[in-house]
């Protein structure tokens, strides 16, 4: 990931659990059209047990999501998501402004980083 | 929630499966103490089989996030989470511009809606 600020996509989401194929074949789609994207950083999903999930989208800049969001085929993939797979979802476009983490190390007490502040 | 903007802290990690007592006693301290606090408008937490998580904050601007992670005793939880819970993690502070969303209905095609952009 780049240092701040990008852009980040928050969609949050409930399944109802019907037609886990087709779900998990647009979902790969989605995933790959997003790649060919100008302005795409990267993609991460996380889904619990009840089917609450969020996926979070990186991008350089908001004109990247729109854009990504405006294509046809994502048109197609968002209106069998409604008729077939959600009890609801949300999306929150946000500007991501500050960065940091920790990793763990084997001995001692771990890497801590800092992206920085645009 | 309100209409945008309004800040998220974006929180990924991935557990080291060890204590899931104390991580639990410290996730339910760590919500109390958020909810104190000023300008704290809700919380969300999504964990996966594997042990990936991301539980987001959300925040009516970004100085009560400042404020919320400058506490002493969150200080205290995090020393706890690197020693023992986390094998790594990473923090997001993001402003919401945008926020739009849509709830499945019995009958019909549900319902759209656009929480607005600042």
């Amino acid at each position: 990931m780049p240092r701040p600020p990008y852009h980040v996509a928050i969609f949050r989401y409930r399944r109802n659990g019907e037609d886990a194929v087709g779900y998990g074949e647009a979902r790969r789609d989605m995933l790959e059209m997003a790649k060919l994207q100008p302005g795409f950083l990267g993609m991460d999903s996380i889904e619990g047990e009840g089917g609450e999930g969020v996926t979070l989208s990186y991008w350089t800049d908001e004109a990247s999501i729109r854009a990504w969001r405006a294509q046809d085929e994502l048109g197609v993939i968002r209106e069998k998501s409604r008729r077939g797979w959600y009890d609801h979802y949300d999306l929150q476009v946000a500007r991501v402004e500050r960065a940091y983490g920790w990793s763990s190390a084997e001995d001692g007490d771990g890497t801590e980083w800092d992206a920085g502040s645009p």
